[in-house]
């Protein structure tokens, strides 16, 4: 785990996270090499990452008149194989915020709380006439930093 | 094949497609069965739904000012195994044009030509506003009738 | 609903579910139409036929040594729209029992217990090796049996 | 562009793809902000990335008896917005050949030659028994720099 660009210290790192979506790897989610197939992690980190937005109270403050949250980027690193039917909790935090982005972090968890997949990804607040990044307001970053155990 | 309520001679009923979409079995379109997931055809019918709709030149007209299409139903039949990197031709015609909707039926071939897949289902024009089915008009009946082998 | 072809009355056919297993629309299962995906039904049925499946005791016998199980056919219809972060819930029944297969029905209710999708599909237990339909035991019919409300 | 981390030079690393995969933005794989859903790429990569191995003839040779090819991680990075039934070409390339693993690259084209997306991720060469990374042969990294325009 040493390799990952985005943790430096891995016990700091998971420490941080608060929030967490439970969900469970779909049938559907698996491929012919009979495990969770490599597209499903960003099915989950989206999933996790709308709830983090509504439980942190930006999601609708996020895409309102004129700005709309846009992904610039977005990796993940698998650790252990996951399998059909197995219950994963996926972890949140944003691990920094900018002028106009927002660096979320993810951590997935197995069912005996092993790290099964972690990642990253950068939401930019975009205008939605002209395109271009928009300032996060201080209502915005106040918000998230209440939801952050630590920065 | 016999008791597919849709098709009442087959030889007649597959004479009438002249429209066809290929595609090929995606890895991620498999489960750990080893075989296409039974989620996969709808997604290869909806392709050759729209590519059938912009061929015909309705696609457009469709979802114009006051109406939209919207999926009444939807049916698949599974006669052979698909798996990874088969290549499949889907054939979509309109088997039923009625006042406010449009029935299309659905064969999909494998590279030997044989039947692996049948299907049908219902799109009925609706009022955006009102949410109502809408008639469908003489121009887009002429367009789907010009596009049609029989009827 | 007088029309679906698989519902006689609707009231009777609604009080003989007895399992049902709840999710929420994702936003990726959403399409530029700003609804639910027309393909995403599927996804929810096989989702909750497989729980229904583990909760009757038959997923594991299902697709043991000799048998496995295969889908011959699946139909939604669709009787109102669905959108983003609704929770919903399907409802499964084995709707008859037959000596090589079982027809699943589904019916899915909002949050205002609307029934917003109705399904039905057969499942054929299939014999790995030959690709024949083999009869199911009467140990996987008495446990299907004591799970259904009536028939 | 200037900040991804695995490209140094745009123009020299735009050269350096050989091999290259045609497809369509589907219906299904927009969501209702109206645009390509986040995950959709992932689902692009996995294509054009057994593509490619196929191509260059390691598909087969990677999951043999002993072998298997595992995604250790992946990236994408968003450049411009992608819409549906949009024809974009995905290039694939090896950038680095290790002992035990692949680091490929990815460059997402679309019909105005422009960059919409771009990627990255490692598979690895593993024991399917003791699930260890194993050697990529001398025969696997000869197919592989033929295939390479230059390294």
């Amino acid at each position: 785990m040493s390799k990952i660009s985005y943790i430096t210290n891995i016990d700091e790192w998971k420490k941080e996270f608060v929030f967490s979506n439970e969900t469970r790897i779909r049938f559907s989610e698996t491929d012919m090499f009979g495990h969770m197939n490599n597209v499903s992690p960003f099915i989950y980190f989206e999933e996790a990452r709308i709830n983090f937005l509504k439980e942190v109270g930006l999601f609708d403050i996020f895409h309102d008149v004129t700005g709309v949250p846009v992904v610039a980027d977005l990796q993940c690193d698998f650790h252990r194989q996951l399998y059909f039917d197995q219950s994963i909790r996926t972890y949140v935090k944003a691990a920094h915020i900018g002028h106009t982005y927002l660096d979320l972090h993810y951590m997935v968890l197995n069912e005996q709380n092993e790290i099964v997949l972690t990642g990253r990804g950068r939401i930019v607040h975009v205008d939605k006439k002209t395109g271009k990044p928009l300032a996060l307001t201080d209502d915005m970053k106040d918000k998230l930093h209440t939801y952050t155990a630590s920065e």
